[in-house]
């Protein structure tokens, strides 16, 4: 009799196909909601009239519920939301939040828990999101488990992806340029990262840049990833083009642990005909929660050097103090081990750093390897391997700290985990303590390694939730905070601008001592990596070839001196390294006042020119300031950067023009620039060559 | 060519068996290590002639090498230790260690990796460990991982075997008592605990008892458990009657992350004709290292009662406040949550166990469900359930701290984990500060529920060195400690005598809520549980049936009032708790005068009778005191304890009998008592007769 009731109860509700549709405040984009006859809801989104994503299925399996398939529309709410919001720091001083919000209510006929899906619609694109609840359920769902999420990317034609590999523990692969159908994730280099076991074949990370032959951009991503794993894609081309949500597994057979009130992150598809659109598009900080730091004083966009590129560079110095193994940090005696004499992070060589960042007006120096551990510190699974604490013997904390205050330079703390989380979670308030005994106010924390508590993986729930606690804790000690090999960011910034920059992504360090990143690498970048936040990708190499520190060395930074200026504003970060050691910088003053002069905090930004993998021109204004800075840069061809200059105000602007040599390459001939000025005004259209893997950086002074 | 080489090489020094004889000091015990023509090393027991353990295979299992066959004896050491030592607190005032060691080094011949097995071998008992060392390997051993553990233990007949099942998250199971080949794990009552998944059918825990049909009494178990998981052991009957180490493992396909230098804990076999040998044996302690607290003043045995018992009976307190879910600590604000009513730790409340300790001269009150996070502390596997530090509204921290100052009772700490054992690390230094501003020297942890990091057990290795870190974190900070749901104890109290009790084993808890602990469960208990530690096992129940609280109610303690007395003297511990209500005390003062009279620390212990499932009656000479007591209890059947007083010094002790009453029986009539005093002297011998169930405790006065 139960069953004979429940199915009419199916019929009178659930039979008929029902669909909702909302679009975008200026009616460019659309989504279209639907709801079948056996209770599968479909999502799907067109651009100016153009389909983007068929209809594709959306669904969250949990352990008491399968939001899959015999769902019924209970309700559905749509809304207008328009606000403009001040980042504390950011790239225009002004973001506008403007959207259309359908939320769908769903409930599961079978057990009356209900399932509320979110849209935001943008005039740049969509974000949605999954927010179970107990509903009508005979149990509560406070507590439970995501099981697996069916996020479906159908898509219309076979485009051209701009991808890396799908891993569980790194991002720091180069990039691919291929067609869906021609994506293999398994033939990809994995070069020097112990930690990038490749998912399969057909598996790629987020975010995924797409491009349409019919002239269609596409970014698919997500926004505010809290307390969730991380979202790779699925690729499969037999039956279409579709990409579908994998999350990052932690030790069960669970991917989530979930608390009610809950809800997943945001599913993001960014669209436009224009690429420059793409790069200009806040929506991932729009759909981020507002600041949740009170007193943001603390937080200061800033340049930095650091004991850091001699680490990288052949023939230098190192992290570590001695060649010994076996280290119990409670048992060692430090005093008494002999050291190698090659060690980086000394008082001596501190000193010279800081006198380098305090004639030159850096705010900060970082130093890596000042603490005791790193003769063991990577590939052991160790959990014990730094105290965060000790530093080495012939590094002097109260005279390089009472140095730097003097000099009025501030040290960056350096907090390697060696991916030993549970280490440094009991350590943390210890470590803390000591910055703030000696006047730290930012640290660079690093994940290098396979994580602790094994099985759990950089990019599942548990990593998630710890970077989370680490920005938290961070925040109500006035710390900032950059990390390395931590999950891709999600515009996290936005509520938390203490995060000043994140790695996750493979940076420049790479072209010290491997293949490297190709050419084309920094044009693809801002169009993935950097849709999600800003990244600390140190540039600034002046001295690309790696045979100047060791004879027959191959490696090299595969760019032109030029370029490596024209990254400070092309590779937004409010937290910029000139990673170069300083004597190189003394052998290239002149182009080295760039990296001097270039803001790091800005009013406004306009993407002028940019197409992925080929090309990307910005200029930026300083905050608070009448300057503005350009920078453009070119894949492995020599193109012409085209620099409209009607961003600028009326009057005539003093340009200081950094560019490639005549006979610039980045292989053959990476350190020939030239450096010219010239009076401007916003009628002038400039016009530069970039050589092969080169760029231009350009100041502009208002007179 | 290489092969022949090898081949050659094995021929000539691995071809002949090999062995080695060592003996205990009194030649009871003898140990015959062997390695045969195959590489492969076996080791045998015998005690007074009789054979314990057959020839059975060791080796452990690297990942970078198999120490299982192909092994050649390098070197074999004997030497003999003799040492009397003094615990800080215990069951005798002095303890003799004295054993003779045989040390063999073992090489794997085709990698050049080494393996000491190091034998100690003591007159009641065996303990053997593993050493792997890089030996003359290519590569070193540093850090290396344990794939499987490979002990064997071939019993000589089918034992009678005292067992509970193998579990890796609890230890919480009734005894059975059956043949080996009766062992049926998986046929086990599994009452009310979540978390004892049982392993298999044929897996049960450690320690064991076990005895042979000719009079053996056998206890196979491990010491010193450090860095490694712990031991469980699979039953084989179908060829011989052989148990084999079966560790713990964790979330990868390895069981332990070792660093060398690296030693497994020691493996012991506990061996003699009487079975009051294996309670008085001293050999577990005596394989711990020695004392590693510098300044052990603030270590005191103590009692205590506390607000707990009244959580467990029917219809009475609870630890949470109020009737909610879905609790985020950060977010809460307890003030405006509506209580139901029946907290237990309200300030009030704690008042009036302080009174009662403070008239009735106990040491300290235990309050637990005094700090926010209860009401969803169980069974969700929930992180962050409690932060350590934030009162319940009712329990006022200020008040209670210093009412129990006033009236100089201490307080004892209490940190529920809920097994979320990263929570508690990250949160354990500020917990440890609220202890040092309230003036707390003591806590009781527990682990109730499945463990986070999600994926590890309570058993495995992780969990094992939270644990010590534990111990080792309260030390630094002369904090006393009492581990519920922890792994076993196995002796590590020698070292860290902050650690007074464990409780790993099913308590008189068990009583109030389920099918109960059988009358013989307390005479099991310190032939398997208490050979590793104290164990806090709550006793003192006076109100035993618990229709008493709730009419029908079927739960009760299964003795008789008597034989709850007799458990201060029979189950050894440095903290003994009145656990019953202060009520009940009231209604039975002068059967409660005992609990207060009864020592918790001793200059000498004397096992009188003891049989394994039986019974057991123990005399106990209080510390730096001339008084003696006594406890004798039985199981299900009565029977006539026999006290042979010949004990005590000369003179005449007054003596003060608490004994079952002539119609007392644990079910039927367990408040039935009689209090007697009468004068004896050394050459008295009581017999007193014990109900079923039931038991009797005396104290001895000199006067």
């Amino acid at each position: 009799m139960k069953k004979i009731v429940l199915l009419l109860f199916c019929m009178l509700t659930a039979l008929c196909v029902q669909a909702e549709t909302v679009s975008s405040p200026n009616g460019n984009v659309i989504v279209n909601f639907q709801l079948n006859e056996k209770g599968i809801a479909t999502y799907a989104v067109s651009y100016k009239g153009k389909e983007v994503i068929k209809p594709s299925t959306m669904g969250l399996s949990l352990d008491k519920v399968n939001f899959t398939n015999g769902l019924k529309l209970i309700k559905s709410n749509t809304s207008t939301f328009d606000e403009t919001w001040e980042p504390v720091w950011g790239e225009v001083k002004h973001i506008r939040n403007h959207y259309n919000e359908l939320v769908v209510t769903l409930e599961h006929i079978a057990d009356g828990y209900q399932l509320d899906v979110r849209f935001r619609v943008y005039n740049d694109g969509i974000g949605f999101r999954y927010e179970p609840r107990s509903g009508n359920a005979n149990f509560p769902l406070t507590y439970h488990t995501v099981m697996k999420e069916h996020t479906e990317f159908q898509l219309t034609d076979n485009h051209t992806a701009f991808w890396i590999p799908g891993a569980y523990d790194s991002n720091e692969f180069a990039y691919q340029t291929t067609k869906l159908t021609d994506i293999h994730a398994l033939k990809c280099d994995k070069s020097a990262i112990g930690t990038n076991h490749i998912v399969g074949d057909k598996t790629i990370q987020t975010p995924v840049m797409l491009k349409s032959d019919d002239g269609l951009y596409i970014n698919i991503f997500e926004a505010a990833l809290i307390d969730y794993p991380a979202m790779l894609l699925d690729v499969e081309t037999h039956n279409g083009y579709s990409l579908t949500s994998h999350l990052v597994p932690g030790t069960t057979n669970a991917v989530a642990y979930m608390q009610e009130p809950s809800s997943t992150p945001w599913r993001t598809i960014i669209v436009s005909d224009k690429a420059t659109d793409i790069l200009a598009s806040k929506m991932i900080l729009n759909l981020n929660e507002p600041c949740a730091i009170e007193n943001t004083d603390f937080i200061k966009p800033q340049k930095y050097i650091g004991i850091w590129w001699e680490m990288h560079v052949p023939n230098h110095s190192s992290w570590d103090y001695a060649s010994i193994s076996g280290i119990r940090l409670k048992e060692m005696n430090w005093e008494k081990v002999k050291p190698h004499g090659r060690h980086g992070a000394t008082t001596e060589n501190t000193k010279r750093y800081i006198d380098f960042a305090a004639k030159h007006g850096f705010d900060a120096v970082l130093i890596e390897g000042w603490n005791v551990g790193w003769e063991e510190w990577s590939g052991l699974w160790k959990e014990d391997v730094f105290d965060f604490v000790t530093p080495y013997p012939d590094f002097d904390l109260d005279v390089v700290s009472q140095y730097a205050q003097e000099k009025g330079v501030k040290l960056i703390m350096h907090h390697e985990t060696s991916g030993s989380a549970t280490n440094y979670e009991r350590r943390m308030s210890d470590a803390i303590a000591l910055m703030k005994k000696y006047g730290y106010d930012a640290v660079k924390t690093g994940y290098v390694g396979r994580i602790i508590p094994r099985g759990e993986h950089h990019d599942g729930q548990w990593m998630v939730q710890h970077y989370q606690r680490v920005i938290e804790k961070m925040a109500q000690n006035n710390i900032m905070l950059n990390a390395h090999e931590p999950v891709r960011p999600t515009g996290l910034h936005r509520t938390y601008p203490n995060l000043l920059a994140c790695e996750a992504a493979r940076g420049n360090e790479f072209n010290a001592w491997s293949v490297g990143n190709q050419p084309e690498h920094e044009t693809i970048l801002p169009f993935t990596r950097l849709m999600g936040g800003p990244m600390d990708y140190t540039p600034g190499i002046f001295q690309q070839k790696m045979d100047h520190y060791q004879a027959g060395n191959p490696c090299q930074v595969h760019t032109t001196l030029t370029k490596q200026l024209a990254l400070y504003v092309t590779m937004y970060s409010p937290l910029q390294m000139a990673a170069d050691l300083p004597e190189n910088y003394e052998r290239f003053i002149d182009a080295f006042q760039f990296i001097k002069d270039v803001a790091v905090d800005w009013d406004d930004t306009r993407i002028l020119e940019a197409e992925p993998g080929d090309y990307i021109t910005i200029a930026r204004k300083e905050k608070n300031s009448d300057t503005w800075f350009v920078g453009a840069i070119t894949d492995e061809n020599r193109r012409t950067a085209t620099i409209d200059l009607s961003f600028l105000d009326n009057g005539m602007y003093k340009a200081t023009i950094y560019k490639d040599g005549r006979d610039a390459h980045w292989k053959e001939n990476p350190q020939s620039y030239q450096i010219e000025q010239k009076m401007v005004k916003r009628t002038n259209t400039l016009k530069i060559k970039l050589a092969a893997g080169g760029g231009c950086a350009i100041k502009l002074e208002k007179l």
